[in-house]
């Protein structure tokens, strides 16, 4: 018999009988390789444990700590509850199921409406399959008799799905069900064991198109580990608490309102408070690095962005142009606040003196996104952008960079963001037909990136490829509280406004040169942003940012001048205090504060008028004893400094 | 002969023959007031000084001083320089020729250019008329008559005019020259003196239409005393040079870009610094003052406007509705604030302990102007309101008018607008139809503005009919320091609003309750504000505003290390501080500061160093003499603090 040489991740190499199977491969290896192997990477191609290796190649046994792996593991999981539903529902039709970021789910077309129970009672089907260990193997069919096998099994969805596909048709089956499937699968429903979980409902139109017909979707998750599930349905319930629409709401942080439009959000008071908070912090923090801030207009005329191009990007999915009593005239929400800082950079003469030129703002932009896609302040149709446009010199670019790196990570530090990396997006190595400015500039900026990381010591990876057309660039990923990643921050390269803009300054050498531009945004959006830091914190805002910092709660009537008068001593040092002396018991006024996420109550009673001072009660610390007044306002101001 | 009994506005009363002229009349009185005398208003109407008075009546005997006294002496001033004109271009055709704010102008239609010879040439003609002392007269022809008399001239305009009128047509001649004209005018040319001016050229659109051609304008002066000619040419030269315009242009604070489109103004970076100051200045007051401030979107659902009623007033002048990808879907640029703000109210139930509640935004809004009408900053197409809405019980209008009044006080005081007046506005005192919201209440509400105005000893007028259909209000007119008038700052009681929104409160007697809203604007626009502001203080913004508060002038290399220790510990303090180090003379960077209207300039060299102090200049006090770095420091701290 002949063998086959397969090469190992490690570099290592054996040879194996050619027809040998991945699955023995690894329990060659070691008998655990053998329990935790989910697939197979072989060749870069995903394959099944049991498909016969056939050629010498590279060998990755996935397992499900790898991202790959899960995917193989949660899209048979997939087949796995479309199975159970099937036996309890035959008149069921499916859609599509494959997995996603935690889980699966699987579409269905189904006149009863699933319940909660109902999901119990798949869940108890599907563990019945998993008993059975039934094996899962793929098969080829052609076309024609792919339509004739599901139109027997009156799955429509997937003859449409077939009508599409011009290859040859694969399904896969395990007991007596058969989905269309390109695969791979696990060998058999046995190995995905029982630590699965459905976890909701949603309605989805078939194809996410709003004309079709609104299908049930089955979310789903599963884990080889029990632990693991645990922790993930901690993690949902978790988020769920932390939901920033949820948190908006009872914290009364903003608002969307029917009339005004979806997506399209309105900052309550409290939560104005935290944006201007975020806004002034930044803006210290840019005036200190030298930027220099403008205000431009929310809209400008078509010419404009017909000029930088955001017009042909933009114009026909977005909102559209508006029209004036001229006839001609036309003006367009403004996507991006760029071309305004080219007009703002073109008002004078500029000398390479007086570059780095670093135009900042905090630029409200509006993009229409698809309903659907709206979620919260994390999706929206209107937000700000702590925007700044770098104009500099080609030989600047390193300096400015570390300057912004510098800016990214004082914001992370300030906000509580510990963990994060970053991601450094070049040129195609192959095809640099498609990017615009020439090759030594491009050359020069990404060494530039790659060294300005290298010396702020950035976890970063390299992805060829990911640069925009315009220029290379740096986008920072944090992980929340939760371990999601989010990524906010970005600073990128331009060659094309700049060019488009004809933006000159006058060189060294008396010439007309193109400055480089650079976009970037700390914050990204700030509406994003603040969705975000409201999850990872909770809702529990540190106190500089706290919209309320203090409540006092006087206990009766009589307590209300002293509390008056503190209160008056708090706001006096620039602190942000309420009162709450309504009618109400002082229990109630205690929790309200709480759920208020207040980080102190100051309970005032005879005892405290008595002594001249405040039982203070911290949101984290707890009970802090009586304190002086003036020993109440050095903390906080020695909190406020060192955050 | 029959006697006229004639009353004066002192209400005294004379009797004179049937037939007396007002002239004869002034003669009566006193040889100064005959001198004086322009035109005279009989019952209510302007006529000559030599029509006859044939019945008994009320008469005030018009002078210059008299702003209806003025009307016909710059109208006759026209005609005056139009006769002129015909003498010299006999071709010319006339459009019109009205009196307006400083003087009068007159339309022609001339294929020669004038040039700045030209109006000395029609000056010295003029001047010729006034010795030739033509008498004026009026006189009536019918409308055919009339046709004929203009067509005979070659004057197609006043043809065209005729045409528009089916009444008797009044012309009035003097000498050689006839126009059509309503009169009144002075009895003959001498009495106009020559103490006129003929100030500039500008393109005209007959009738203010741009299909029409376009006619050459010629504006002119006139004043009986050539003092006060003297004067206002001062003013003219000094308007020129403090015009926002071109100060907005020198001093780098505000730009327009014809790809973003006029009258949407940029804020350059220096502009910023003020604007930011003076939003910064309003919010920290507002806070004091209970405001909670809101951010909201610059577009809305067209279904918001046309609740609220904006898209009926706005929606067929202004900026047409946006639509989107999703059919049937349009919104609008919001040309207010305070349906958004309604929303806000409509979050959460509201009880009366909650009111009032003032909910404040620098909310910018978007209202198409016609481009003949914008002008630098004061008449805009985009522009951010220091917006607020005050919604309250009925029972708290006044002390909200107190506060306001206040708060208006407070900040004319802060910005150096030391006159002012009041004017309030109240229901047509006759015609009550018009008005919505229940006539208790209106009485209630003019009489809380009334008293509030009165308490804080506002100097008010009181205009009847003046209100708008859905409340009183109270605005305020301040005078700069030409001495011209703007009005700034409204306070607007709303009864429309709340109805239109269902607001509601639960009182105290557990009902539902309509609450009052007040809208206030203390700025009005912070861009006209910012434009009036610039032109009162000429461009010299006090210390807390200035964009570059102090500039380092280092007058070699060596100085510049202790130049960046200076610059440095002026930061530290808070301070917007530049160094001119440029390879430039001294001399040179003096004069350029001082264009820059910088506050304090710092000039450096060997002996500050080696004394480790500063010689200062102060833009105002000129040089203040060595300073230690210290004592500067102080004098700025308490020029901030006192400002």
């Amino acid at each position: 018999m002949s063998k086959v040489s397969i090469t190992f991740p490690d570099n290592s190499r054996n040879e194996f009988e050619q027809g040998t199977t991945p699955s023995e491969v690894a329990s060659s290896i070691s008998n655990s390789l053998r329990k935790k192997a989910i697939a197979a990477l072989f060749n870069e191609k995903v394959i099944s444990l049991d498909t016969p290796l056939q050629e010498p190649g590279l060998l990755h046994i996935l397992t499900f700590n790898d991202s790959k792996g899960k995917e193989v593991f949660w899209h048979s999981s997939a087949h796995l509850m479309a199975q159970a539903i099937k036996r309890l529902y035959p008149e069921a039709q499916l859609g599509i199921g494959p997995p996603i970021n935690d889980g699966f789910y699987y579409d269905i077309d189904l006149e009863h409406k699933f319940s909660p129970e109902d999901l119990e009672k798949i869940e108890s089907e599907m563990a019945k399959i998993v008993d059975e260990n039934l094996a899962i193997s793929g098969s080829v069919m052609d076309k024609e008799d792919a339509l004739k096998f599901f139109k027997n099994k009156n799955e429509y969805y997937k003859i449409e799905l077939i009508e599409e596909l011009n290859e040859v048709i694969t399904a896969y089956s395990q007991g007596e069900f058969t989905d269309l499937c390109r695969g791979p699968h696990v060998t058999s429903t046995g190995v995905l064991g029982k630590n699965f979980k459905l976890l909701s409902l949603a309605g989805a139109y078939w194809r996410g198109n709003e004309h079709n017909k609104q299908l049930q979707r089955i979310y789903g998750t599963n884990y080889p580990d029990k632990k693991d599930l645990k922790e993930h349905l901690f993690r949902i319930e978790e988020a769920k608490k932390r939901d920033h629409r949820k948190l908006g709401k009872e914290l009364e942080l903003f608002m969307f309102a029917e009339n005004v439009g979806s997506g399209i959000p309105i900052w309550l008071p409290k939560g104005t408070i935290i944006r201007e908070q975020l806004i002034k912090y930044m803006q210290d923090a840019q005036v200190k690095s030298g930027y220099q801030q403008v205000v431009t207009p929310h809209i400008g005329k078509k010419e404009l962005y017909v000029k930088s191009g955001h017009y042909e990007k933009y114009g026909s999915d977005s909102f559209k142009p508006i029209n004036t009593p001229r006839e001609g005239e036309e003006f367009l929400l403004k996507p991006m606040n760029c071309p305004h800082h080219c007009e703002i950079y073109k008002f004078k003469p500029r000398s390479y003196r007086d570059l780095p030129l670093r135009i900042a703002e905090f630029g409200t932009v509006y993009r229409y996104e698809q309903s659907g896609e709206l979620n919260g302040l994390t999706r929206v149709r209107g937000f700000t952008q702590d925007d700044a446009h770098i104009f500099c010199r080609p030989d600047q670019i390193k300096k400015e960079f570390i300057d912004v790196i510098d800016l990214v990570f004082m914001v992370f530090k300030k906000l509580g963001f510990e963990k994060f990396t970053a991601q450094i997006s070049l040129r195609d190595q192959h095809d640099r037909s498609k990017y615009i400015g020439s090759d030594e500039n491009w050359e020069r900026a990404e060494n530039d990136i790659i060294e300005a990381a290298k010396e702020k010591g950035l976890n970063t990876i390299t992805e060829y490829g990911e640069a925009a057309f315009y220029g290379p660039k740096l986008d920072f990923i944090v992980q929340d509280a939760l371990g999601r990643p989010w990524q906010l921050g970005t600073i990128q390269v331009d060659y094309n406004l700049p060019e488009r803009f004809e933006l000159e300054y006058i060189g060294s050498d008396g010439q007309k040169h193109r400055p480089v531009m650079i976009h970037r945004a700390p914050f990204g959006s700030i509406e994003r942003f603040f969705a975000i830091l409201t999850e990872h914190c909770a809702g529990n805002f540190p106190l500089w940012l706290a919209p309320q910092q203090i409540i006092l709660l006087p206990i009766a009537d009589r307590h209300e001048k002293y509390t008056e008068e503190v209160s008056k001593r708090l706001k006096d040092s620039g602190l942000r205090v309420d009162i709450d002396n309504r009618n109400e018991k002082i229990g109630y006024k205690i929790r309200e504060a709480e759920v208020q996420k207040i980080p102190y109550m100051v309970i005032i009673g005879d005892k405290e008028v008595e002594e001249n001072s405040l039982s203070v009660r911290h949101k984290g610390e707890g009970d802090l004893g009586k304190l002086k007044l003036k020993d109440f306002i050095d903390r906080l101001a020695s909190e406020l400094q060192n955050s």
